[in-house]
């Protein structure tokens, strides 16, 4: 495999301080305030950023110290693969979330819904645009048939506590 | 900043050897078929992946070697902060990508709609879920303005020439 460095661009600090009770997806953290601290270096590429409702975060799930190629979810009492799923314990450690964008202020960017823990580094701030990223007639196997089930719950569990902190 | 690493779990396989031409975005790239060749090594994480009609891809936007904290984007004429737009010239040169899933055989995935170079690096393979990833009542800037002037081309051209081969 070949490896291929990042380096964090800003910290997510929110109020999920363990993972227990952390939000699943930004759905979980509805109306939850958040704010980014972006690297003083960095504040120029938030030019017009501030005309978006929604940006995709896009950070390392950094309490996660290894991975489950076939894994229960929390939204589920049944084994599927690791990229089947939105689990943590992924070969690679990268956690998405599109949140609302509140405002920016200098290098702070005040957001709502953010499902990281405090302290997530982050690696890119996306802008979201509805024309690429929704998506109409999508199936999703087993997420569709949990959430018809309304058996899906928006918080976590102690599931993943081997595998962080 | 902290470095964080990666390694790459597979490889895209498409029709786009440069960057010239390339679709942008995979509205872009419509009904264009690719392949992912994952490691053997991941192929247990698949299972049940086939029951889902999209998938979000992650991966090393490898032909990148700079970033520029204002750009002008392939859809403007106007400059704005990489954060504002999708450009790839960012910090960390991430890419994502929802792309349709057709199917899967052992480790290979096959895909339409991947706006990617041929020999990508894939980071990480998310299942898209609509609950989860599409939003309503999104405002998007320049983006929006632009879309509704049909100035968008899907097309790139050579303004990242100096950043690629």
């Amino acid at each position: 495999m070949t490896e291929i460095k990042f380096e964090s661009i800003g910290v997510v600090q929110t109020s999920y301080k363990t993972l227990e009770n952390m939000p699943i997806q930004p759905m979980g953290a509805k109306g939850v305030k958040a704010s980014i601290v972006l690297n003083d270096e960095f504040v120029d590429g938030l030019k017009d950023l501030e005309e978006f409702s929604h940006v995709i975060l896009i950070y390392h799930l950094h309490k996660v110290i290894d991975y489950k190629l076939k894994i229960i979810p929390f939204m589920d009492t049944e084994e599927h693969g690791v990229f089947a799923t939105r689990s943590p314990r992924r070969p690679n450690a990268i956690g998405i979330s599109t949140v609302k964008l509140i405002g920016v202020n200098g290098n702070i960017i005040h957001i709502e819904d953010a499902d990281v823990l405090d302290g997530t580094p982050l690696l890119d701030i996306k802008p979201f645009f509805g024309q690429f990223d929704n998506r109409e007639h999508v199936k999703s196997g087993w997420l569709d048939r949990k959430w018809d089930e309304k058996h899906i719950t928006l918080k976590s569990d102690k599931r993943f506590k081997t595998s962080v902190e």
